[in-house]
């Protein structure tokens, strides 16, 4: 029963995810800040949806289980915004890195194995499967926010430039979706959701 | 365009599963209630952890892509909690079957039959693959509750032999689960979180 309870508190740890907030906003919901477990959610079924538009062959089964796993360790470090500083990102990454070393530690040794592998390659970002996911969890958000006013952008100091640059693997990843991608930051400009200079 | 619009629309509509409020208590956010959408992203997650005990060979990527999708027609049909009366959840079924051809046709025609065979599939709980998928939804509650001084069954009327019955087909299954399902019944039962008779 050893692995069994290992797994189980896992399981439970997972739990505080859901009390993990992001600056994205959920329009359907009042505007109430999003959580990355339910973020989690909604880009491993986005990348479902759109793994027709993979430019390189992806195993859209990796893909997912990646997506779902990829925030995990936010329960530790907490999320960052995607546009803070970079000295805040920068110590944002150690934090992760021993986040994951406890919360995929709970588990018996061939799931933590597995489970740490399939966070770092996400995070690296350099296989095939990895490079789509990372695309998902990137063009999500902007759907949102350009439901949604300008949402998290509109609310905090954004620079087209600096989602563009967030964004620009898409142009190899998927480039169908690349180009959707640069229109709807046009258009964001336009709005005043995203600042030009 | 025509494809991604549609699928754009479909993506969209999902944030609204965030909205839909289950019994559920989350401990490590105030005993806030938990929704839909996180809830799916944990059973799936719990999928991929207690994969190694299913009693058949089950695809677990089919597994998790049809956790992801079963909560989605409560967008327009709402949750109903598991012990609800009989008649309350006869008229939910019909309810649930608009909503999947609904939002899943939002989507193209190859998407739509596709998630709507799966979804099919999880409701029916014949295959091995389904069958394994309803077990990680029933039980993932029960882990919770167990943490939680008895959670959702603590705050409503719920007898012993409900949970019983609701979890049976864990029993051919997934066997080892089944053993420790009926353990925390029984602890459940005796800390007077459920009711004996
Ligand atoms: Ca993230």
């Amino acid at each position: 029963m050893e692995a069994l309870s290992q797994q189980l508190d896992f399981i439970l740890e997972l739990d505080k995810l859901k009390a993990v907030y992001r600056r994205a906003l959920i329009k359907t919901d009042n505007n109430r800040f999003e959580n990355s477990a339910e973020h989690s959610w909604h880009i491993a079924l986005t990348a479902h949806v759109f793994a027709p538009y993979a430019e390189d062959k992806v195993d859209i089964s990796r893909v997912t289980l990646m997506l779902l796993l990829h925030d995990i360790v936010e329960i530790d470090a907490g999320d960052t915004f995607a546009f803070d500083e970079k000295a805040i990102l920068a110590e944002q990454s150690d934090k992760e890195i021993a986040a994951a070393n406890r919360i995929f530690g709970l588990l018996p040794d061939t799931q933590k194995e597995y489970f740490t592998a399939l966070w770092h390659e996400f995070e690296q970002a350099e296989t095939p499967d990895a490079s789509f996911a990372k695309a998902m969890d990137r063009i999500l958000p902007l759907i949102q926010n350009m439901k949604n006013d300008g949402g998290s952008w509109a609310q905090n100091t954004v620079y087209k430039q600096q989602v563009i640059n967030r964004n620009k693997h898409l142009a190899t990843s998927v480039p169908k979706l690349w180009t959707y991608v640069l229109e709807q930051i046009d258009i964001a400009t336009a709005n005043g959701w995203l600042l030009e200079e």
